[in-house]
């Protein structure tokens, strides 16, 4: 359809900041009225992966760091960069390992979402995890992680009330309690959810 | 608690980028375990605000806008930046009329979550809105919009498919999906919530 276009102009583009991790760019634009002006845009050379892994009796594993943009203390679920070479998949594989030591026998992806398309192109993938195996985690030196077992309802009250901000968290944990009330889990995982 | 406090070391900044609504900082960090390395942050001017608005027969609205950052267009609730010296209620209050035209007299807020927090200090609050009054739109010259008036299970079913990948609207529409499974939707907007 004509009207899903680009109705930006892109004239030039000057690059401002680069590291392993972002890079900053500044557009010169049209925007959609015509005018000159500018975007500035932060890519993502990462993808965002996270994961939901439910062990046998039901309950979840949340992660617990110092996010250093928001100089704040945060418990989410495990999380981290993935290659975008790599697949979502073998990326929440490493990362759940690495985090929490866990390896998880089942899969499914549960969602995918732009994270802050305002200013960046950072997209996260979901995952929930099953048939758990715990060995040992090996957190990155940039990691000092706190790692907490709780039911999956606790994990779900906690960003029901706040407690847990994390978006990725946020939106995975209600997707799958959604996921839960609709019956659309896998078999594997519904016979996990002790429902109250 | 101890185990929750600030494990990287801060030793300069660098300024790298500024422009209206982003400010992109180079910190000098000793990592968690002690090493020398860089933190690129990205301070974001505004709040994220958004709003799910219910009209009277159970009814939403969602915008259309192309995202230049994903360079793809981006089906999303009525949403814009607030600016941190404002109250998010108020910039909601702006924010419905400015992109949509409709007027609330009814609001709760839903949700608060961080967007992006490996990297930006983004905020987004989202609001329920009803009791709706018809305007008229008057969007930003940055703006070029559609307005899409759907059944609240149409935009739920969008963003359960992936087809609303847009962090703040997925995470709004699930939450007040769970709100009224849960019962906890206000009273005024519960009985607006025809359940199937």
């Amino acid at each position: 359809m004509s009207d899903t276009k680009n109705p930006w102009t892109t004239r030039g583009a000057k690059l401002y900041y680069d590291n392993r991790w972002i890079r900053v760019i500044e557009h010169d634009v049209l925007d959609p009225s015509g005018k000159p002006g500018i975007y500035g845009t932060v890519h993502l050379k990462n993808l965002a992966i996270g994961i939901v892994p439910i062990d046998t009796d039901g309950s979840t594993y949340l992660v617990g760091q110092f996010r250093y943009p928001f100089e704040k203390y945060s418990w989410e679920i495990p999380e981290g960069g993935g290659p975008r070479d790599v697949t979502p998949l073998d990326s929440a594989q490493r990362e759940l390992i690495e985090e929490t030591g866990l390896a998880a026998g089942g899969w499914a992806e549960v969602l995918r979402m732009d994270l802050s398309n305002s200013v960046s192109d950072e997209e996260a993938i979901c995952f929930l995890a099953w048939d758990l195996t715990q060995g040992t985690a090996r957190p990155e030196d940039t990691e000092q992680l706190q790692i907490k077992r709780v039911p999956f309802a606790d994990a779900l009250a906690m960003a029901w009330r706040g407690e847990i901000t994390d978006s990725m968290s946020v939106a995975a944990l209600l997707k799958v309690e959604l996921m839960a009330r609709r019956g659309e889990l896998p078999a594997a995982v519904a016979r996990l959810f002790v429902r109250p």
